[in-house]
């Protein structure tokens, strides 16, 4: 995404005006004020001690997350992740189960270490385990975005994880948890962590979480917890890469966790995102109609609109671009054609007025390219 | 290297000392307050603009780098420049020429890709072109640090490097110029870059420079120099990887580039370092005589201290280990066998007493290493 361009209904961007922008900036001049040689000096690549200690213990509170801080090694954002758990653990020609439709950044991490990606379909449960263990019993690997599938946005079911850590389990493959917006569930508790599902011991779930939504996208934190004995060798990967992240943003970010102001903001950003995802379902209900069908979701950042039959995403996508509303088509995601058309639409960071703006241009795209 | 270990004589860490930090706090306050939302929102993978545009200007300046902003990348350091320059660049089996001795990361890089390395020695005028050309004439890529040849020191004369450029334009090869200490030269004015010694047009060279020994370590910014064209295809590819580097410290980065602090402090290290460097060889030699030859070196932020023949490099760091020196030894970078034993010592970050105490316990080491 090209800077500054927070256009409707772009994705991923969080309600950025409702960040603590004051506590941040005043935790960072506490931080070099008080701490200057620490942020300068380098790291090893497992990253910043303290984070690590509170995200140990933020990752088990808030999502069941079972590790000490050993296991903790902090990313660049789950891509990183994703990038530093291919190169470990996959060689080249192994089989990886990846969502369908699913993840596109992740399948390219995957194949960039020579990786064979199969897609496995993903249905109203989430991952279609059957259908993997059909396919591809003794893949090395499965990617799985539980909590918010990525793009479809269904919660996968207790029983398909418990049927994939079964898998995983008597394989000996691994299951990486991307935790996408696993933070933000609206009608009630979420569902823990499949790494916190897992029988103890086990070790074969690599958990991913990011401070991208959580925080703010051009933080570029992130984490993943690895089994137990598996740091030293993910810290050495990191170092090969590009060595570690900043140590200044590290060090804010562990103040900011230990300090209760991240609980805080997320719990507000829940309450926030609810509200703000029940005015644009009623405003895309008013503007649309019929032409783009907007189902309320219970997590996430992001809903999907369903086009009429025959009706092509990418075009409307391309006609919406050109009148400056960004919208995802969601067949771009899908390596088989998808069942429908939809288009996937960002909404937490847009006021009223922008997304009624954003939402009568995009029924005016929608109306020209039925004509 | 873990966090806190500043011990005498670890490489790569500047004298942080002198980093004029309440310059740097003030900058990134500045940044907080004024320009929030900018700091918050994602970026495109080349990096943040006004710093691309500080970069471009400063490489020319100081370093006689040809281009735009369009053709500067934002890296996470050199070694993710690398890293890209060989993902984007190198196909598999892809022969590359790497400076034996030379530096492991970038050796590693290239292996990743899946690229047949090939060594290629170092001698008084650094790589020794001619070599190459007898072994792999049609090389798909050279890597050399024409600065300071890591980890010998030595500057490649101005024939080499014509003579690289030449075989490059005529191979249609990649040069990667790793411009790794390229701003401290102690005996006069740097020889500009190899990019700006190009044929104009010619868009062989890939230029690396890093901000990890002129501003901090952990500040994990750097940047490459691609030829005209090439900036969305890496931009993409840094995206595939990690997205982009932080924003708040780019901006702040290029703020302290932009008004002129960055200079400031560059004259300023020049200066310390050739100091400290002429208070460390005095001291070497008076703690270690002939145990122990430390000659000056023209460039750089480290010496070499050559050892008795018969004396194992590794066997004395790793006395010194034990007793809290940290040195690396010579043959550890090498391929094969080096021509004699040596230890590479920084020496910048570390003040009159620390130096003394260093060299006392490392001769003490290299007396039972002897024995």
């Amino acid at each position: 995404m090209a800077r500054g361009r927070c256009v409707p209904f772009v994705l991923g961007v969080p309600a950025l005006d409702s960040f603590p922008v004051r506590t941040w900036a005043r935790l960072t001049a506490r931080q070099w004020r008080r701490n200057p040689r620490n942020l300068m000096l380098p790291d090893d690549g497992a990253g910043y001690r303290p984070l690590r200690e509170a995200i140990a213990e933020y990752a088990y509170t808030a999502r069941g997350v079972r590790c000490t801080a050993d296991q903790v090694i902090v990313t660049a954002g789950a891509i990183q992740g994703i990038a530093l758990a291919a190169r470990l653990l996959l060689d080249r020609g192994d089989q990886v189960w990846m969502e369908e439709p699913g993840f596109s950044p992740a399948r390219a991490a995957f194949t960039a270490v020579g990786a064979a990606v199969l897609p496995v379909p993903v249905d109203q449960e989430g991952l279609d385990v059957t259908f993997g263990l059909g396919v591809a019993p003794k893949a090395r690997m499965a990617f799985v975005t539980p909590s918010f599938q990525a793009p479809m946005g269904t919660i996968m079911s207790l029983a398909r994880r418990l049927a994939l850590l079964d898998w995983a389990a008597s394989a000996g493959s691994w299951v990486i948890e991307d935790d996408y917006n696993g933070e933000f569930r609206y009608d009630g508790r979420p569902l823990s962590s499949m790494q916190g599902l897992e029988h103890p011991g086990a070790g074969q779930v690599i958990y991913l979480g990011t401070f991208s939504k959580t925080i703010f996208p051009a933080l570029r934190l992130g984490y993943i917890v690895v089994p137990p004995g598996y740091g030293d060798a993910f810290s050495r990967a990191r170092l090969s890469m590009d060595r570690h992240s900043p140590v200044a943003e590290q060090a804010v970010l562990a103040d900011f966790i230990q300090e209760g102001h991240f609980a805080r903001h997320v719990r507000a950003m829940r309450r926030l995102y609810q509200e703000r995802q029940e005015r644009f379902v009623a405003l895309a209900r008013r503007e649309l109609g019929d032409s783009m069908i907007v189902e309320p979701a219970p997590s996430g950042m992001r809903l999907l609109g369903w086009l009429p039959p025959g009706v092509s995403d990418v075009r409307v996508a391309d006609l919406a671009a050109s009148r400056g509303i960004d919208v995802l088509p969601l067949s771009r995601l899908c390596l088989s054609r998808p069942p429908r058309n939809a288009l996937l639409l960002g909404y937490v960071p847009f006021s009223h007025s922008e997304t009624e703006r954003g939402l009568r241009t995009l029924a005016q795209c929608l109306r020209s390219s039925e004509a």
